[in-house]
């Protein structure tokens, strides 16, 4: 039977799914949810020119292999050079790519307890082994990823800046410093997926051929393209050849690439969601304050709300809001758990969230 | 160095490039080509209802990870089951799923020699051994390939039909019955991108759990979405789980999912835009006779031209094709080399092909 045949490894991988889709619970629930407020998906959407960059695609040709034109405007936006940048199928792709390249069975990966499931996914899926630290003051914590990297050799420290779930940061100029206590041979993967939404100085200021790390960007969060599956990855040239090996050279959807170019060159769009993200902060801070609750400062497009009792409590919250048709999500370990993550939106969205948030608390409160 | 600590495996994998697409030719040329001939594209392009159905999806969210719609579609277009399916990233994004998930290091992997050069760039990729048998009268070669995964014990075999890069194919039954030479343990990997190209008869009639065969189709050729990067594979349900553990489970563009599913039902446009291919079929014949040469027949989106001498002569005419702005490919391997590959366009391109192709000829001629 060839199913007996399969690698070693992948018999002995679980059915994993790093996360059920808002569609996946749609189809549970029987109908659509009314506020999609769980996948920090941007509904405030791409730039008008990035959608017509799109509609304006050939799609009978494949896309450019090479994404030069991409990577030519980012290489612009960031002052670097083209050789720093590989375009790729959102941060999910470019993760596995990176962990393939570095990671084979039994090699130590280090990452906060409660980060980026799909991260772990790959690491698995190569045969990597975990090691998980815990937030500090639900931070993820620099000194103790980089002090446990070194106790276990690590070969990749998974960092996301801001951090996701918990919508926290840290400084930049504080994370450049923390680098110099990254051991030899680690290389730290700076996942800064929501870095257009933080305040100005959260991305450290470190040159693109720095050999400790390598930096991914998506266009899935604030420049709204979440459907496209386009992200890119800043690291040295040497490493960034090193995808080439591995990567899927036509993997990349040709009008994702033109509509990534387009969103790029509309910085201004970029600016005005900026600001609508930070309103909509703002509006879950003040809908979960009516209730009672408090809210963690949030430099990303959501904000943990902070049920105020234990991770079950706030499973019921949460399950409470999803069986009123408000999608949401939660961290997975504690004592992050005690919280729910809700994705910033629309005025009318948050006002179904504003609506249901009481009666799933008294839900809650009740269970 | 951190690069030193790349896996054993990727740092001995050459930066290998499967194919350079024509936007890199194009840059070295210094001018667009005339006529893009050489990636089997369809210029026909996809249905207007699969164009209408990408610029309405609303890309700020994230696909659909089961791709529920389109695997109920596409079981309902082959009158097989959902659990049959898996969606992926076309059928270059499931080759690697499907090599990663049966091929580890020193594993043998069988297939043609001069056929799909990505299929290798993968079993490369994962650390496979691959042996290639030779084409028979320009056909692949079911007998010898079966013969040869016996021979050496091999995880995977890989059979195009219509194959690439000559468009020639085998009857459906003849497929089957040879199937019984199969070793077991081997899993034929049967790519049928062309199929919809291919006269009736051509796809085997095999059961859809039939545990020795997984079919690959893709919405790139005949439905004219090669930019949208979106494909198909067909097995038995047990396989088809095993891509769960591995796959980019967002990995799929939420346009590329609706408008493949718009495609499939949308089966009188395909059958226009085959009718549309045989006639450009012909043409090629016909502008190749002209010259004095000779084509194979063809099943698939492109037609072989027999440039009548070696693989340095036909090499001579592609690059002086290539220099006049026509954008062609051609075998990797003797004496199938011997052969230009020209994929169906319109009667416009071709009429550049045409003008060039007595200029290119005497160019070789005299080189």
């Amino acid at each position: 039977m060839i199913y007996a045949r399969l690698t070693p490894l992948a018999q002995r991988l679980p059915a994993n799914v790093p996360f059920v889709g808002p569609e996946a619970q749609e189809r549970v629930l029987g109908r659509p949810f009314k506020a999609r407020l769980g996948a920090n998906e941007n509904v405030f959407g791409p730039s008008p020119r990035a959608i017509a960059a799109m509609a304006e695609t050939e799609m009978w040709k494949y896309g450019d292999s090479e994404s030069v034109e991409l990577r030519a405007a980012l290489a612009e936006l960031h002052g670097i050079a083209p050789e720093n940048i590989i375009v790729g199928e959102g941060i999910d792709g470019l993760l596995g790519y990176l962990v393939r390249l570095l990671v084979g069975e039994g090699d130590a990966v280090v990452t906060s307890e409660g980060a980026y499931p799909t991260f772990n996914y790959h690491v698995t899926g190569f045969g990597g082994v975990l090691h998980r630290v815990p937030y500090r003051d639900d931070h993820e914590d620099p000194a103790r990823l980089f002090a446990k990297a070194a106790e276990v050799d690590a070969k990749l420290v998974y960092l996301a800046n801001p951090d996701n779930p918990m919508g926290t940061w840290h400084e930049g100029a504080a994370l450049a410093r923390a680098l110099d206590d990254l051991p030899q041979g680690s290389l730290l993967l700076l996942d800064e997926a929501y870095i257009e939404c933080a305040p100005e100085g959260t991305a450290p200021e470190l040159s693109a051929d720095d050999p400790r790390v390598i930096r991914m960007r998506t266009f899935s969060k604030a420049y709204g393209l979440a459907g496209a599956r386009i992200g890119y990855a800043i690291a040295a040239p040497e490493l960034i050849t090193a995808f080439h090996k591995v990567r899927n050279h036509f993997g990349l959807n040709r009008a994702a690439q033109a509509g990534a170019l387009a969103a790029v060159q509309d910085q201004s769009y970029l600016k005005e969601v900026q600001t609508k993200i930070a309103e909509a902060r703002r509006r879950i801070a003040q809908i979960a304050e009516e209730n009672g609750l408090s809210t963690l400062p949030s430099a990303a497009n959501f904000v943990a709300v902070d049920c105020g009792r234990d991770g079950a409590f706030a499973k019921a919250v949460l399950d409470a809001l999803v069986a009123r048709g408000i999608f949401v999500r939660m961290p997975f370990a504690a004592p992050q758990n005690r919280c729910i993550r809700i994705s910033c939106s629309t005025a009318e969205e948050l006002d179904h969230f504003a609506a249901a948030l009481p009666e799933a608390l008294a839900d809650a409160r009740g269970a």
